[in-house]
């Protein structure tokens, strides 16, 4: 099994997707890595990896595609970039997954572009994965597909079931619509047209509307379009992030208060270890005809090593193939 | 100055209602309040409140809405009902705001029978605050209107600006737009749309789109249809909630935890006080032809006293005066 890693994506490439991609090596003594980007600076970053380097190819691509580039422009111009010669090497079977923490415009265009969809997949969805107090829970779509159809959510609703099993080993996951109320009959257009679809597929374990509150709780799959989908995901962020400010003000503002917060340490630690979604790994660009990963753009070398684990158990559990039969059983039907 | 308070909406009411109202006439020795609902139990509950009794009118109501009766349904049946009866008080001038705790949906399609439009407005929006570090940031729409055309929101942000300046008294508020990035090119359809009216309108302090973690910080109204603003604020609240969960077990995990939380209590009590936002009262109706204010459905007397500062607040402001005059200023442009 072969991991192809973007090496100059993300907040801290290449120092720590290269100590990640070391991490990972030596975590599955059965992969081989494939790191595209600048040969020279990749090749000087591995002297400090002595015992892992022998399994991992290095691929030259001297140009980056930066965070702020018009994704679809970026893709078409700059092919011998980190991120499109990656891709195209998984094209090629030269590898079973591609990772990258770059641009996610640019690697969802990279991917339907260089790689290409699923047959019969409408639209590929971006489907993080948000912590809960089970094995968390899927965010699909989170960005990929604005103004979506209610086909393109019945595939989201599919695509995120197959991957709960097959990947985080439920046996039945529990697919929720992300909605304004729990009620049947609350909504807007898109939502109404998709509720009784959903709710008649007898593939599906449908539990029904849940609102945003019921984030952690309610499901261990939220099928949204890519608009709503991504206000959720980053208001869920936001506000833990800003709970931690606050938190970090409060305890700091007295002695007393510090002394408490220096005892509450193991706690904090567990709290936001339990709250840490990068445990999780990477977001999945599930109806891509290939394993892609979106590693999150601050990943350091433990998110990095937490994608690769992930992609291992994407491969393992066969989930591109699955979706494919799942596709042809519908159609066939 | 008269506010009518329906003392049979919400998880508790009637008692921690009838209790709030009492807070509310120590704080403003200048209003007065009307109560609707059952009569005999209002007045039972009074005896407790001698010293503002003589301030309070009782108007029976003997029918109560629920939470989960279909709203239009409800507000067409139940004319007697203590939602219902304090909508007909205001619209016939005999109070000059109303206040509930109870079923959103009803609150909405009630405002929207027996009070009505400000005429030109095409739908008007349920608006609540969340807190942040300066004087909070309102959400409009959170959940009156699914389906938004780009008029709608151009009308929100006009409300919102309004609003912030002549309730919450800031110069120059920050309107920002729900989004899935902050480029001006992100987006939906609907976002498409309205951007670039917003980024001309000259009468707003328009900053661009904003991301769902920047919730806390980019802006002092966030302008968004009415399903992904609703999607926004719950996931806000959910995941406050879920952290204040998941903090609670980790600090009542060891004694060495304890100690430290105990220690940490006035810090807690902080944290909690700065993300509660019940000390913003409810979310005002904007739009409609008279001040509305749905409160938190699980207020307690002290949400409902700060629900009924707002609504004081929002009269001194002359909020809906404004409005009809910007309206009127924007059609005879």
């Amino acid at each position: 099994m072969r991991i192809i890693i973007d090496a100059f994506g993300g907040d801290n490439a290449p120092v720590e997707i290269i100590k990640g991609a070391a991490m990972a090596l030596n975590e599955f003594p059965d992969i081989e890595v494939t790191l595209t980007g600048d040969q020279e600076r990749i090749n000087q970053e591995l002297e400090l990896y002595p015992d892992v380097k022998g399994r991992i190819e290095v691929v030259h691509a001297p140009e980056v595609i930066s965070m702020d580039e018009p994704p679809v422009n970026a893709v078409k111009r700059k092919r011998n970039s980190s991120l499109v010669v990656g891709l195209m090497l998984l094209k090629e079977g030269k590898g079973d997954a591609f990772i990258t923490c770059g641009s996610t415009g640019a690697t969802l265009s990279g991917a339907l572009l260089r790689v290409g969809r699923i047959k019969g997949i409408l639209r590929p969805a971006l489907a993080p994965m948000l912590p809960n107090d089970n094995k968390g829970v899927m965010l699909i779509d989170c960005g990929a597909n604005m103004d979506c159809k209610s086909a393109n959510l019945v595939q989201f609703a599919m695509m995120g079931n197959i991957y709960m099993k097959k990947v985080i080993g439920l046996d039945n996951p529990r697919i929720a619509l992300a909605n304004v109320g729990t009620e049947d009959e609350k909504g807007n257009e898109l939502t109404h047209e998709v509720f009784p679809i959903l709710k008649q597929d007898k593939s599906l374990n449908f539990v029904g509307n849940m609102e945003g509150r019921d984030v952690f709780t309610a499901a261990d799959v939220i099928v949204a379009d890519g608009f709503a989908g991504n206000l959720l995901l980053k208001s869920v962020e936001g506000t833990a992030g800003y709970m931690t400010t606050v938190m970090k003000q409060e305890f700091l503002s007295s002695l007393r208060c510090k002394i408490g917060a220096l005892l509450l340490k193991p706690g904090l630690k567990r709290l936001k270890k339990r709250m840490d979604y990068t445990e999780y790994g990477g977001a999945p660009l599930l109806g891509i005809d290939g394993v892609v990963l979106k590693g999150h753009g601050s990943s350091n070398a433990k998110a990095l090593c937490s994608t690769v684990r992930q992609a291992v158990r994407i491969i393992n559990g066969n989930v591109v193939q699955t979706i494919k039969d799942a596709l042809s059983e519908t159609s066939a039907e």
